[in-house]
């Protein structure tokens, strides 16, 4: 076969759509449309995985008492990190009003099935965790498809994983990735958060390749 | 600020990059050219990162003897997996050839730094792991760039991630994650190699959300 060669005009606009893809904080209420959401999904699972072995497992949190004791359990462990931290980078974390929970109108938790029968366990041997950065590819997917819909998503990782793996009642055997804030974003921009607030910033030496 | 908006053209074109980000195993020979591969590298530095930490370093591989040891070790690894399956599967497997080592005209081993200073420890308290999702979000917008250039990717997990890391004379805190073969690939295509081969097919149902 022949791959159909990408235009100079898509790799720019995909460019793009990296520089844009933007860990969301800050959502519109609005719902997004149950067919772009089911898209978004779709496209996802176009994500690499070890072996095919497709081990993401996305759910949609919609039962407000469940989304409310994520939201508790959030705040819990962001409470518990602030406190670890001294003054002035305390300060700092806590003006970064780190979750879109209240918001965004849509929740969906990632997990992986780390031992699925699919794929039947190749390639998967001495690295295991392949499986779970096959979820990662996916929620990465799912971001940049996101994204290039005009949908915002954020990635809220201040939580206690296997507390609120328990809420959400799946199989115990399932990891809990991500939990994603979804939505329209209200004050879209290409420079990260995290940057605009004065927290981090990129360094140019990554993308300097270390030789061996 | 605004959004720049994305095209149906520009989507349609990012879901056909997403079905042609293939593994690849089978390589040209030539050389991909220089400014290309660093041209890659800077795009992967757009990949989200848990508190913009960037923990990725990105490492060629250049040393005929280094690969020759990295080569020897999936041999190992390989014949060990094989062992350990029974007839028909291992039948398969062998028959997958899984390495693109030999030809590959370029390796890139990817290390994940895992206490990174860059970042100041945000969101990475409760879900440590978050350090290395970020690697592999690295290394998927390396492969999805890479794809849109023409050149084909291929990641080798059937090593011994210690034992290769050791070989590249790394920090030793870092982590190995991927090793990529790099080059252009001899035979493109849209379906994953391990379905064309028989080995596995995506499932449907995961195109489905879980209601919770």
């Amino acid at each position: 076969m022949t791959q159909p060669g990408f235009s100079g005009t898509f790799t720019k606009e995909f460019e793009t759509l990296l520089r844009w893809r933007r860990d969301v904080r800050h959502f519109r209420r609005d719902p997004v449309p149950a067919p772009v959401l089911d898209g978004l999904l779709a496209t996802a699972c176009l994500a690499p995985s070890v072996g095919l072995s497709e081990p993401w497992r996305f759910v949609r949190v919609d039962d407000p008492a469940r989304r409310h004791a994520v939201r508790e359990d959030f705040a819990r462990c962001n409470a518990e990190a602030l406190a670890a931290r001294d003054g002035s980078d305390a300060g700092d974390y806590a003006r970064l009003k780190l979750a879109g929970l209240d918001d965004a109108p849509h929740h969906v938790a990632v997990f992986s099935d780390n031992d699925p029968a699919q794929g039947r366990g190749l390639g998967r041997g001495t690295m295991p965790q392949t499986t779970t950065w096959s979820t990662v590819m996916a929620i990465h997917t799912f971001w940049l498809a996101a994204t290039a819909a005009g949908v915002g998503v954020g990635w809220v990782s201040i939580i206690d994983p296997a507390h609120v793996a328990g809420m959400l009642d799946v199989d115990p055997e399932w990891e809990l990735v991500a939990y994603l804030c979804v939505g329209y974003p209200q004050d879209p921009s290409d420079t990260p958060e995290l940057q605009r607030r004065g927290w981090e910033r990129r360094d140019p030496a990554r993308q300097q390749w270390i030789a061996r």
